[in-house]
């Protein structure tokens, strides 16, 4: 055991072929169909992308993030992130290989939490991506507070009646089932007072009240919801986990999607990367080409110095789980919610500039991996809770010292010295007389 | 082989042992004899100082940095690395360790292209911290370019004249000998004309005009000398390496030192992250402690977001060398120059804004850090320089392609698509009719 | 005359006038008929704007960057600043208020240079708001360089031939009549060599080859097109000025435009400042407004920091054209042209963030602002280009001095001051010795 | 009255004076007496620097910040802040035209609040720059929060006796006497319950415990110290204003100071600039000069950017206070607080990085500049607190509205604009069916 940066050759030989694979097959699709990943599939798009989803399967790497009891290959995250980057470098990729957010976490809460006639019901059509699903937790009147979440779930005999409103419900209009986060208990923290509950989409009840799109989506993707919930009665066998261990619930999900995130975005990021070296090698201006001109060479240069050393980071988290589990690598991922948009964001912007107008529109894929930036900066809590969440778990490995002069005060650092060596050093500090040496 | 960031616990043992060693031992001697690295110990400071070295020979740490051929351990740079973080946090650490900057790379230089009678002379008591070095290559009218440099070494019988001016010779003042670039055939590019030389001190001619010091050193301390070699006569054997081969020899050495740098940096980001967390959880206003304070919670976490994947990079571009040797790093050792300066900076920025006005004074050490992050960003060559080393190399492995319309172009892209699923797809792109889905 | 930030009271009365019939009566045209304001008026639009611009010209506002023998109000500069920071609020603003570009400068071109047939048939529909223009100079090899253009325009009896390709030609969809510059001599620089057209739309080989989109756009908006030139004849007086003076031409028409850009975006930023405080006051999380959040302080905070002196700025080179002419505004207008993207960019950016996930959405205005912020910082040419610019522009004023010890380096001033007092100080510096004062 | 950003002749032509006067005769002192600004004037100095104030008194130009009443030229803020710029670039420009900080304020204080007495004792010679004087309000414990404050004044019998410690205490080892905030009850919050006390230096009990200096500065400045009041007892005439009117008293002192830094920082940077510009013209590298490299453009060129609208922001608040009261000024100097340590930091690092090596030297005034950004960003309470109070003044301007839609959401302004046009717009949006334009 000890530090080793290298991928074993078996399994480069499988992202070897992952990556020719995308390049060749999957990158069409994205301007074939684009849009359309969480668009049920017709039949046109079925008979292109059901073989291409086999190929997958006969590979083995179906579904990679899952463990082998679900299907999965049990890869681990460390091959999951070699294997997400260069699926994030389109937008098909997840579906074809199996990955898609949200489903994949929802998978996950359905095959943990789930009744045996649920999973009968969902999860294979879910892992098969066949059907599509929705996770339905924050609330309009505030994202990143749970507690200010109203939608409340009551008893009424077996039965649970829902009510209530959600938004940046994604996917919502194409889902198959909606997984709720609902108050259950008002009179205690939201964290014990919630549950979550399966909803079948066509549920009396639940209602789309509209759909908002990230600025400069195709109209026809699903997008995300405001769900209003009126009444919406479900059986027992709803609840999923326990009553009150909403949370729990919900947690379990966000936190590997999280990393996926991060993930894919090192091969978004490497995209843009790659676009800026082909437009400064391609394009001329003023008698020499953009690559010999220093503020193009500083925005590649510094791209690389931000997004190489983000990759390691992902890496290191992902290893961190790997080895010790997800709560071992908490203060990472929350670093890397940080660091994720900020990356994204700053590379895409440099990219859109280098391509001049032309990277301002929607010939290029640049506005829309900025767009990825500036929504991950937001999609699983705003960056600034992320940074406080970060300095919290930070700061539990220090203790307060003296309020007024640190421990590294000179003063207090001089009173130590003195004390150890007093009988050594006449004065301390004990330093030269005289001008200083030789001048 | 494959992907692992961990330490062995043999080694693990080690570092803790320097751990606790460099802070109950060394970091009193900052304070104790600040300023005073590089000046030859006094009776007082050898009483001290000595046997400290001693204690880490007995540990088998003594110039970790060095190969067994020349006394050291043949650690390898991946765990050179996780010594020099420790060190990094303390001025003399490295003079205690025998690994301190320049001499280090001149012991290189001196071990492969010296004569016996030179490192006889010169490498045991280098090695062993008993005497100080100096590289003299930079030239006044222009550092980060050779090619203005105009120093001149012309044969004389089978001697050599050295005759020129040198700045920024680090510890000129306290040095035994000097490693000199000088041109020894202006008609060729100084990549090829260029020669190095061993000059010792006492060499008559040897001038030392002036010493300048990083602002706020102390005036003890050797600093930075414009030297000037006036009609410098010396024997044939001064000549290291090839004629003509001053650059070869210049590299070999630099390219060690610019990692060694970076290695360091991470330890003194640490400690001021250290520094920043402690005020934060000591400190108290307007009725809560800082570390209750969003922007303080920003300061800490983005302070994090910086420091942790730079570690990492280092590391990578330590396993690179260890595997493949320095050449397959040299990209990651240009981000490294490029990054270690700005991340230095960053961080003891924000730390001193969180220690108030106490941060700005010499009572901390955090301006210090930010002094040493201003030189990093210069000494081996300015980060503009580095930014363009780095972009070259990495569009070393881009083609250019169509000036007008990337490979990224929407329209190429259709037409693509178009001509591999004609058979298939009526029109492309294609994408359902209609108003959005349920909505 | 001496300095004074007030507006004189008649005029303010005048702002006030329009802000109020901004907020009523413009506001509400960009969603009734988005992205519609450079599509020919139909009935239904018509009814309404109509009514609008007729309450413009009853004030005396209409066209108010044109002098009175244009049918404009002779504002000058400071003024339209004061009135184009209200209408860049809104983007119907400047057709109900008949200053929109590109037509603006379009108009100046023609009035200037165009024959009286020409000023006839086009100039006062223009002015009027009735048909829209093109000005046609990019070309798809390179904007930012006029040199690389090869659109070529050539006498065949009295008539011109213009063939070529141009891009980035706004609103050609929609124009009547286009303004190309074409080399009229490819064998002397480009700055002589170019001549300047006007060529109606109907002209027989002008094609459109596509129509690219700011990424976000509305299908319907008229774009930014590829246009080609196909062997495309016009008469002798289409040449607009002197053979060989076609940059001439451009430039004129450039320079006001581009400060019109900068005005309009202080309306834009501020209102995104209005949206961050409004939703700050309205938005709690965690218990209290996002208000009472340090971060969201700090971005609100940020933002009046870039936006107040930068509207003060282009309030300075506004006066500057206004008392000394556009040219004596030049190096502040590169710099407003450096700093304009850059402000919208990064209050944008905030803003975004501080409105969570609908921020990111085409709900809200506010990435429709980031795109505007990263199309100025490309669309009179690229940052780069303007900081190249600016920077020759302000190194005119100095001198260069010794390479190596600059006049501020300490040896050289001691060595001044040495001599100016030789008689009075007997040692330069001339320090106390001893102690530091009382400590 | 409206927009003029010109100085009248008259004054432009002191202006000139003062800028020639500063540069020929000041500017030696810098070097001539490095550091002794605060020192009392030894018999060397006197000779030198008597007769240089002696011209600024012929000038009219003795203490232009003040009023005439106490023997100022009542010239207001804007021209002040005109000299000001000038006498930012250097050390002892303040000292010679009787306008340094702090003594500055504390002179106002004195004017105001102090007896007959004190006024002859203190004023004149304090006026005159023959004595210095120190405000002492900081505490160790939080210097900004004056809630933590605990050093207490105590009545006894006519007298008060303080006891407590001061921290951050400017100029205490020179000052003939100190200003004191001491808590007179501490039953109320701080701001009703401090008084201000003149205390003379010589008073026993008052013992300089250590002066800490900003890093890098002369061992003999004064520096900033620790100061303890120890059963310091001082007469009832002591009392500078009311009792409990202590932060009023302090609060006068601080609002004009706090724009007296921006005004000298504007020269401040202006010198690095200047400082780049000759070396960018100066120096070659790699066959240009360094006036040729983007790199260099661009930090001339950002640099520009920066402080151009810096100092008109300055001038815009000067001219606020001249016109309508300090009062008036306070949301843009709470800007300027956050803005000039910003200004000033940014542009020294870009001129250090410009200049080499020799830029992190002593042997240039670059990271002196660098100090002063430094220092600026915490003297008058750090850049987090000034941000939380101009956002806090920002909003004071806005209402809250609708917690979950914000009034520019699209649903809303859809409906406002549904309601208005019912009967003119069959559908809104209103936009054309079918392809787009022409394309």
């Amino acid at each position: 055991m000890t530090w080793d940066f290298s991928t074993d050759p078996e399994f480069q030989a499988k992202l070897d072929w992952i990556k020719t694979f995308v390049e060749e097959e999957v990158e069409p699709l994205d301007v074939l169909f684009p849009g359309c990943e969480y668009l049920p599939l017709d039949d046109e798009r079925r008979a292109i992308v059901d073989p291409l989803k086999q190929r997958v399967r006969d590979q083995g790497l179906w579904a990679a993030h899952l463990g082998p009891e679900l299907g999965g290959q049990g890869f681990g995250a460390v091959k999951l992130t070699l294997i997400n980057e260069i699926l994030g470098r389109t937008d098909w990729g997840p579906i074809v290989f199996g990955t898609q957010a949200p489903d994949t976490g929802n998978a996950e809460i359905l095959a943990r939490f789930g009744t045996d006639a649920q999973r009968e019901r969902y999860l294979a059509p879910l892992l098969a991506g066949e059907v599509f699903s929705c996770f339905s937790m924050t609330e309009p009147q505030g994202g990143a507070d749970p507690g200010v979440f109203t939608t409340r779930a009551v008893r009424d005999g077996d039965d649970w009646i829902i009510t209530g409103r959600k938004y940046w419900s994604s996917n919502a209009a194409v889902a198959s089932f909606f997984i709720v986060v609902a108050v259950t208990d008002p009179d205690v923290p939201i964290h014990r007072g919630a549950s979550t509950f399966l909803v079948p989409a066509e549920t009396e009840g639940l209602v789309i009240e509209a759909s908002h799109h990230l600025f400069g989506a195709h109209r026809h993707e699903p997008g995300h919801s405001l769900v209003r919930y009126e009444s919406v009665r479900v059986g027992a066998d709803a609840l999923l986990g326990v009553e009150g261990g909403g949370f729990e619930v919900a947690q379990s999900r966000l936190a590997g999607g999280r990393l996926h995130h991060a993930m894919r975005s090192i091969g978004v990021a490497q995209k843009a990367v790659d676009m800026m070296a082909e437009r400064a090698l391609s394009r001329e201006t003023k008698g020499s080409a953009l690559a010999d001109k220093q503020l193009v060479q500083a925005a590649i240069a510094d791209s690389y110095t931000e997004l190489m050393p983000f990759r390691l980071a992902v890496l290191h988290a992902a290893w961190l789980i790997d080895e010790y589990g997800e709560h071992a690598a908490r203060t990472d991922i929350a670093a890397l919610k940080v660091l994720t948009p900020k990356v994204l964001q700053s590379i895409a912007l440099r990219a859109i500039q280098i391509h001049g107008g032309l990277g301002t529109t929607e010939q290029l894929p640049l506005v829309d991996m900025l767009m990825t930036g500036l929504a991950l900066g937001l999609a699983d809590g705003p960056t600034d809770v992320h940074k406080m969440n970060l300095a919290r778990r930070l700061l539990k490995d220090y203790e307060p010292d003296d309020p007024e002069w640190p421990t590294q005060f000179l003063g207090r650092r001089l009173d130590a010295a003195r004390a150890k060596y007093a009988d050594q050093v006449a004065s301390v500090p004990s330093v030269p007389d005289g001008p200083p040496i030789r001048s």
